[in-house]
């Protein structure tokens, strides 16, 4: 059984507060259960060196978790002077997730830093992180247009993730919370886009393995589990969400 | 004219909500105005090596911001690799004023790790810390005589601070906001513990230099702003609150 | 057309020398075409502290490149003072990925070091690393064994790592040459242990997505090629190769 | 009493030696008691790039102490790899008062570097190192007044620091040395100008706090003392010090 | 008895692989018995800050070992996040060595940057790693000529490094490996330029002291070894060897 | 002609201030022509972990210049947040000769912290350290003595240091100052112990190299030069150091 009597294919409850902060072009508390994530997208009017005078934008993230987080406090990384391995590993995942959806060239020279700050965490901080970002940086690409900085939607689709593992009885599990995920056998977090678009699979069995049906059974879940993420992610963007959600369907059916 | 048609001698809307987040002993979000601290209390069951054996616990700060709690990002001091001598120095000053205030060797040998994590700046968030810091602490604590983990009220009474001012125009204001203090002549900062006791008083004339009037001016302004704040903690702590104001004042009618 | 007139689904020239330096427990210089890495195995008399008397041991991995092993130099790590996030995730891998492979109760109180440096580059290091890692730390095995130091082996199959992609044109290609590599749209390690049982899948999209279908056919390429370098690492390791070899056979036959 | 029978009010024996070294362009050895510190101000001909070409200059401070500057020998920093806080905390302080009298726009594009080494230590380290600073820059100026660098003085008057506290028996002491500031209840830094102008004031009660009555006594006794100070640079500055005592004197006569 | 029946005034087998790794623009595995260091020559077409528009060029040298090179594995200086003060010693060593026999306004405004890594240390690293790295210069200094990049050679002859030492026994040793080193009274590093030119002399006996004739019995010794080293230079350049040597006769005899 | 008409083989002005500091077991303020340094040595009653239950002592130097002490502000280590190679090679090059003239087992288990702060740099720091460390260190050892923490003299004579070069017309000078170090064409650092013994040699030609008779008359010079200081430090050091010069020319005669 599963806290809160949750079913095996069932996500947690997510919540969206936009604006969560006043200052950031855009911002959003992202609840997954008892996980909270504050994500903001501040836009700054110059790029790095090496895209400098390309006519091309750049986003990137970090992620930090406030120590006491966590049921046991953590050092911070500022005091220890060394921001650790599975934060570098984390920060780098949302900005390649975050590059995958938006086009670069039409933000012009401009950078998006994401900042995702877990001030509560009980497991899929990263895949929460990954599905506020997103949703932070709709909110300030919505103003943005609205502003008219920008003249054309640089989103290509929605973008969220979640994770999905196997635990110790061969059970898959959808959206684990922290103890699920610190006993299950396999572990996997999955970023998507909308239209059934993979971005990210990191499939990981430290203690165990898996195997291809496992990874199946696993990449159906996850598929389930996200649709929901962009249901909230476009309410949450409004009329900007309805928007985004029409051109995707259309440029879809164009396909077709 | 102050924004929102401020007083000179009033104070932001104050607000504290207990138990922000779950994990800590103690949290509690404190809010003046626009300026938004998460403080926690932490508690550990062990001392730093040079208090070992001794019987006595300690209690330790500290203070960041996220990166977009301001109107400009700040980059992350962990990617810096460095605390920032401003960050040091208010983290040196949350932890002198909280011993002022409590009994170490009534807290037996355990560390009390208070982190103040600004979400949204709008000035006085060392003060904001150092008021939140208490009320955290003060959950902590009744929750520890609550499971009888000590006996004692470590606590010697309320203890808050806030930051007064002197304008360009020679007019003493209380509880600065960011716009006020950047432009101020003189800022100064005070920590204070319930009956009137002085714990810091730190006044700081960069650009220009005060009298001793205008410091007797903003002392009194101060105490009366922070006899506020100790109203809000007496409520925010319930029946621990009650409990502390009415020990305060009976020892006090003891001295006299 | 490939470098080389590679085939689509060929792996690039393999080799593995053993012993290639004489000081640790067990060493391999592997090669992936102009890949070169030289792995070592240390092995340590004790353990981290957070195993001290818990009878177990220990496998951790660092990953390096010589400053000149890619086309540009890159500045030292050491002369930065600080290690990269893709030297991070990549050390974070193949530590996973040999915890998987290594029953740790069955070493001792005892500390793998595996030590993987890169002297050439040329796109797959972290495959060729992981690669040639878990031959390195075969070849210590098979030592203590023999020298008695241990009297089971605390090894359950072979482990091995290969890159696939998927290029510009959507065809799937097996183990990415550097050029490759950088032009790729899907890029995706995959970790596996003998009898087909899945360690870690890492698929990343940055500038493209994939669909389920072009993951299964990575999945079914990169099976292939582990292959080989499974009946390499057999070679390598000798007697101790054959040994491995029969009892994941019969272990797994057990299972049918 | 006191160590060689100083009365409550009484400063310790103060020495100036100027220009102790030779390449700063001013240069001091002040002594209180038996702190001494070397303070050196260096006059570079550029600012850092905040201030580039807006025509104005720039003050920053730094101290640091000898290892065996104290009873205990204390690790170099440069050794840890990390400025302390409480150094921190005194450079800042150190550098705010320097601008309080140094009129940065008639010192042109330029920055005056101040170093204050602690040589020896025996408490007021930090206030020694104000007094002694503004010395140094003292006579960096007139050289560049001399030399028709500037041709205007940008001091408005005198600097200089004291230490006042409130010992165990609640009796207020002028500048404590290192014994009485370890056992005082509290202590307090204060930074003037001449004329009577405060520029800072940092009262601090660790293990105790403090009445306002107490604040304004140690404000008087740090008032006297720091007039001996003034006298004592006006005197190692030469003709320049009578000429910025006579500047000073009259500037306030028109205010009157 | 030294190791392998060696003569006092004997040299290890000595070997130089050139272009041992493929994207430098020189590099060499150098032997040393069985120290072993690959040294890599990378030219830059830039120069540091203080040499822009200079004309000149710079070289720099680079020193590392692979934890493993070692009996006993050391900590990566990666991972302790700073460089040791003897690896810092070598590398500013190796640097002034190589800048001696280099004209660095014949390279123009390029950097050759120089890594020696030892892969496997036997005593002698630092003296096999300049012998090497004049190498490697030399390869790449060669090709420059040959692309025609440069006109002129840079180098006035060839340059190589030995150590040689006293033993406890008062004999003297040349090439000491390891063990030999280890227990040496004296120590001494002899770097020269081909026609018997002293380049550094750095003679150390930490636990002992040493006379004029030990130390004219050990420059004797050394200047032996070097010719050794040069001759295998000669040979490993090819032709650009032979005309280095031939320049440097006549250039010699002109002198004479 | 050399500054204030020195002859080649003529020492700058030599000076030693002892107990320059007072809180160190030894001290003395060293001065070579105008460059001085503190030197100061500290007892402690421990050994660093590799020594601990030894029996034996230890002797570690550290050595630092004030910002200013040169023509040209130097950026503090501490602000950098890492030790310069060069400090890393001198203070090593401190450590290593003072260990060569104290016999560790006779100090006990005691380490002596040496520390070597320029306050005034004009050339040759690093030897007039290496002279002012030992005087120190004999400073404290004679208290040792006195205070019977020790009852024999560690010391096997006196320690001294000087530098000599080759100018650019081929002249030998002995005790080069700033301008002449800057343009000498070999620069050679000289540690001897009284008796004629040899520490240390370093000669270094960067832009040159020099010849075996060049290095003979530096040694010769240097061995001159060293003389005076022995004396000086027999004389600094009083009694004990009569008495350290008496029992070292015993001890050479008995060996004659």
């Amino acid at each position: 059984m599963r806290a809160q009597n949750r079913q095996a294919q069932q996500m947690r409850e997510i919540e969206m507060i936009p604006d969560y902060i006043k200052h950031p072009e855009g911002s959003v508390l992202v609840t997954f259960g008892d996980t909270k994530v504050i994500c903001s997208a501040s836009v700054e009017n110059r790029v790095p060196p090496f895209l400098r005078g390309k006519g091309t934008g750049w986003i990137t993230a970090e992620y930090a978790m406030l120590p006491r987080a966590t049921e046991q406090r953590n050092i911070r990384e500022s005091s220890k002077g060394k921001v650790a391995g599975r934060t570098m590993e984390i920060q780098r995942l949302i900005g390649r997730a975050l590059r995958s959806v938006v086009d670069l060239s039409a933000i012009g020279e401009r950078t998006i830093w994401v900042d995702c700050d877990v001030i509560q965490a009980d497991g899929g901080t990263r895949t929460a992180a990954i599905t506020g970002a997103f949703t932070a940086v709709g909110l300030a690409v919505s103003r943005m247009l609205e502003a008219k900085k920008i003249t054309e939607n640089p989103l290509s689709g929605f973008l969220a993730a979640v994770s999905v593992g196997v635990n110790a009885d061969g059970e898959v599990l959808l959206d684990l919370d922290y103890n699920e995920d610190s006993t299950a056998d396999v572990d996997m977090n999955v970023v998507m886009q909308s239209g059934g678009k993979l971005v990210e699979v990191q499939g990981t069995g430290e203690e165990a393995t898996f195997t291809r049906q496992e990874l199946n059974e696993m990449l159906d879940l996850a598929e389930e589990g996200i649709e929901t993420l962009f249901a909230l992610q476009k309410e949450t963007l409004g009329a900007f969400g309805e928007k985004l959600d029409a051109a995707r369907k259309e440029e879809t059916s164009n396909v077709t």
